[in-house]
Parts: structure tokens; C-alpha cells; sequence
């Protein structure tokens, strides 16, 4: 285990050193200063480790995926900026989120820029498959785009079913997951079969990814989750955990939820009382089965592949998704 | 000249045609129904005529082109979606914008696809300079992005030199312009020589066409260009007129420019008295004689291009530029 952490934060030190040396311009400083400001927040560099340990899985090097890898970096964090303007986010990884600290314009301009940077990254790849390669990112960056577009949508809606949600998080989160590790297979030239496999353990590890998300809202620790605790209850946000407990709450408890759901939200002070809902309810419970199979599903797929250090650590690499420790 | 209007309107219209092909999916519909509605507006498609006629005046086929040509329009709808988010634009081509029409999430959403799009049409570029088509695209974006902060900064200052004006419209209007007549040339598979001169074409192009903008906020009619007469003015844009008007101008006119400078903006009744100004101190005519130079500078650039019918249409279209007669 002590190893697959050692080579974990080597090569995240490598991508980070790679993502900082992406900006080299100082002018106009309105634009740059935001940018570097956030490539230089510490992440956890998960969508390029999955690109790099893919591509390794197949049987290529660390080196050849490391543009790719950055480039999924980067792509990220321009859904991260402005995702975080339509949601009216005010903290991120702990720090004021763009629009916050500049304003929306600023934080507009970057995300854009940040595509540019990150199909720049890209395209740098040496790879008989680039071509492939740019267009799964490509439709990455259009189902990420549908991903927040149906999330906005649903908050509109007072019925979203639990269908209408996985579709959402499949492309809104689960797709950039499915995307890393595609395009590592397909830069380490791994066969069909290898790349299929790769790409559906991306999106099973990305759908619990979400879930973990939704259910760290509540479960977490504050500090560590960079994030205040309850907030998606407080803004009604459809999670697996509000959907799920709209379908199963009872009496009372099931008030309470429709009422969150119509108004939109509701007070700090209901945050221990939807916890404890979804603790009787078994939603809880519920959240944390959904996300340990779609992990077994992920590691099945690694089942497919060739015994080699990088499929053992690509093992190492979901559990710590859903262990979120590190 | 009635055969290069014959012809500019058949590419037009075949360029039009790919245009609305890109977009085939439906739902999210509160995103596709606005992506299509940007992509109905009928443009002058200035930019994918620029890239078409670029590559047939160094030997290559209008068909070589038509994918870059369709991105570079995806290109320039995506910029102009976001820009006008941040300029609080209410129309667009006699239309409502997309923020108004729909809301500014929505319009940071339609905006971050095309960019997606755009690219994606790019990529499919069957030539031998892709990669380096790609680069030229990528910087395209980096510097569109740029010359928005460049302008939004300059929204705060009241001292923008002229200097200052032509960097920002040299990377906000000018690149996509040089971006589309350089691809052309290399996508046409022209010399270092060629390339360099349909480069500088592009370059010189863009800038009278902005500076041509500018006027028009002046002296069009307004159902022609689709926007407020003197809307430039009641903002307190920094046009070339405003900042030349502010070197010019003595007395009480200097006075009232300053004014506008620094209160961002007047009422409407100042319109005519500033547009007494422009004439009065030679604006007007400053701002024309700097447009034709520009003008005779592209055409310089074109006489370094060999004798072909596709050459003789560039001289054409850089005139048609100036007098905005389509």
C-alpha cells in the first residue's frame, strides 16, 4: 500500500509542476492572475492519474499520457470555474472561487482560456491515436456541458427521478472519468477490448465518485472537505441522497423533504434533522451500497485486463475514490 | 463584381448549410434550442470566407477548408455569446441575446460548447499542417480571451491610449481574422512566404473592420446594422473615436468627452452633439483614412500572392470589408 502512495504523489507532483508551467504570460494580469491562481490550488489530481495509470495498464509510459494528463487537469478546472458562477459557489478547495475574488466576467474569460490551455496540452500528445484521442475529449467537453445543463434544469423540477439524476452525474462528473481513462488506453495503444474495459471502469469509478460527493455533504469532515457541511440541503440540491429519501421518507419526514424540494431549500437548522431522515430511512446506507458496487463493477472491468503493477494500482486507486484518502 | 457576389454567396450558403448540420442532438433542450438559435442567426460568415478563399489563393480546393471554416464561425459565435454576457448587450444581429432571451447560464453554457464544437470541426481537417492549423486556432482563443480582459480593463481606466486600443483590437477582433486567413494558407498547404502574407492580410483586415465597427456606431443606418445608433457613446466605450476625440478636442468639447470617460457613459440626448464633435475635429475622417490605409496595406499583402481568381476575390472581399455592403 505504502508504495502506491509514494508513486501516487510523484507523479502528482509531476502534473502539478506541469499544470503551473502552463501559464507564461503575465498580461493582461485581470486574466492572468485568476488563472494561475487556479492552477495552483492543490487538487487531487485524480482524472490525470487515471489517464496516466491507464495508459500504463496497456502498456505504455507515464511520459506519453503526461500532455493528456494535464490537459484533463486543466479542462476540469474551467467546469470547476464555471460551475461554480451558475451555482453561486463561494469556496472551493477552501479558497473564494473566482467570481467571488474577481467577478463573473473574470471567471467567464478564464474558463475560457482554460479550454484553449487544455486542448493545447492535449494536442501536444505524441500518439498514432490522437485523432481518437481529441475527439473523446471533445465529447467530454459536450457532456460535461449537458451534465450542467440538465443539473440546472433539475432545479426547476419538483419530480427528478433517480434516472433523470444518474444521467445527470453520468455526464456531469462520470464522463471526464470515462474520458481519462479511455484516452490513457488509447495513448498507451491498448487494444479494443482493453479500451472498452478502461472506459467503463472510468465510468463506474466516476458514478461513485458522485455519490461519495453527495454523501460526503453530510457524513464529512469540514475542514477536510473544503466545503461547508449540509450545504446541499440547505440549497435543495437533488442529490442521490434527496431523491432517494423523496422516494422512501414517510409521514412527517416525507413533508419535510417535498418542502425542501418545492422551496428550494431551507434553514441551517434542518441540516441534523434531514441527516437523521436519511439515517432512518436507510438512505444513508443506501448511498454507501450503490457506491461499494459500482466499485466491484469498476474493479471487474480491471478483471479484463493484464497482471501488471499499474492494473494493481489502478486497484489501490478506486478504493482510495471511495475512501477519499488522499 | 457580380460574379464574386455570385460566388461569396454560394459559399455562404454552403458554409450556412454545415453550420446547422453540427448541432443534431435535441435535449438537453435548454441547451440546444439556444445553441441552435445562435447558429440560425445568419452572419456575414466574414471569418469561414476568409479561411476558404486563403486556401484556394495558394492552391488548395474550398472542400480542403470547409471544416475550419465552420470552426472558425462556432469560434466566433462562442466569443460573441460570452461577450456579450459580459457587456450586458440586449441584441445581436436585430435579435435578443442569449442571456436575455434565456438567462446567463445558460449563455456561459451555449458559449462553453461551441468552443467544443468548433474545435471538433477543426480537428477534422484532413491536412498534412493540422497539427500546426490546431496551434495557430489555440492561439486564437488565448488571445479572443485576452483582448476581452484587455477591454473589460479598459472599462475601469479613464487614460487608454490609442496604443492601447489597437493591442486590444488587434487580439479581440483582429486574431480570428489573421487566425482565419493564416489556417487557409496552411491548410491550402502555401508557402512560408504565402502563409506569412495571408497572415498579415488577415491582420490588417481585422483591424479596419473593427475600426469600421466602431464608425458604424456613428454614422449607419440603423435597421443595416442591427444594433443602437450611438450605443458606443451612451456607454462611454472606449472606441478609436472616443480616445482620438479625447487627444483632439479643446474647450467645452474636451470637457464633454472627459465627462463621458469618466461617468462610463452619457444620456442619449448627447449623441448628436458628440457625433458634432467627431466631425468637427476630424474624427470621422481620421478614422476613414486609417481604414484605408489598413485596406492598402491587406491589398500589399496580397500582391505578394500569385495572379489567381481566388486573389482578385480577396481584393473584392477586403473592399467589401470596408464598405460593409453585404
Amino acid at each position: 500500500m505504502k508504495s502506491y502512495e509514494k508513486k501516487y504523489h510523484k507523479y502528482k507532483s509531476l502534473i502539478d509542476q506541469k499544470i503551473h508551467s502552463c501559464i507564461h504570460k503575465k498580461e493582461p494580469v485581470s486574466l492572468y492572475e485568476p488563472m494561475k491562481y487556479v492552477l495552483s490550488a492543490s487538487g487531487k489530481r485524480i482524472r490525470p492519474l487515471l489517464i496516466v495509470l491507464s495508459c500504463e495498464a496497456v502498456g505504455g509510459s507515464m511520459n506519453e499520457a503526461l500532455n493528456a494528463a494535464v490537459a484533463i487537469e486543466v479542462l476540469h478546472n474551467f467546469t470547476l470555474v464555471h460551475d461554480d458562477i451558475m451555482d453561486n459557489a463561494e469556496s472551493r478547495r477552501g479558497r473564494a472561487t473566482v467570481h467571488v475574488r474577481w467577478d463573473s466576467n473574470i471567471a467567464i474569460l478564464v474558463g475560457d482560456e482554460l479550454v484553449a490551455l487544455a486542448y493545447r496540452e492535449l494536442l501536444r500528445t505524441k500518439s498514432k491515436a490522437i485523432a481518437q484521442v481529441a475527439d473523446v475529449f471533445t465529447e467530454g467537453v459536450v457532456e460535461v456541458c449537458e451534465g450542467q445543463a440538465y443539473d440546472k434544469e433539475y432545479e426547476m423540477l419538483h419530480d427528478v427521478s433517480i434516472d433523470d439524476y444518474l444521467l445527470m452525474i453520468a455526464k456531469k462528473t462520470g464522463k471526464l472519468f470515462s474520458v481519462s481513462s479511455e484516452i490513457g488506453a488509447l495513448i498507451g495503444g491498448g487494444t479494443e477490448r482493453e479500451i472498452r474495459a478502461l472506459r467503463s471502469f472510468g465510468t463506474y469509478i466516476g458514478r461513485a465518485f458522485q455519490i461519495q460527493d453527495d454523501l460526503l455533504d453530510i457524513i464529512a469532515d469540514e475542514k477536510e472537505f473544503g466545503k461547508k457541511i449540509g450545504g446541499d440541503i440547505i440549497e435543495g440540491k437533488k442529490t442521490f441522497l434527496l431523491i432517494r429519501a423523496a422516494e422512501r421518507a414517510q409521514g412527517k419526514d416525507k413533508k419535510l423533504i417535498q418542502s425542501i424540494i418545492k422551496n428550494k431549500g431551507t434553514s441551517m437548522k434542518n441540516i441534523p434533522v434531514v441527516k437523521d431522515i436519511y439515517e432512518r430511512c436507510g438512505i444513508i446506507e443506501l448511498a454507501k451500497q450503490s457506491i461499494d458496487k459500482d466499485i466491484r463493477q469498476a474493479n471487474l472491468q480491471l478483471e479484463k485486463l493484464r497482471d501488471t503493477p499499474a492494473r494493481e494500482m489502478l486497484f489501490w486507486f478506486s478504493n482510495m475514490v471511495l475512501n477519499r484518502q488522499f
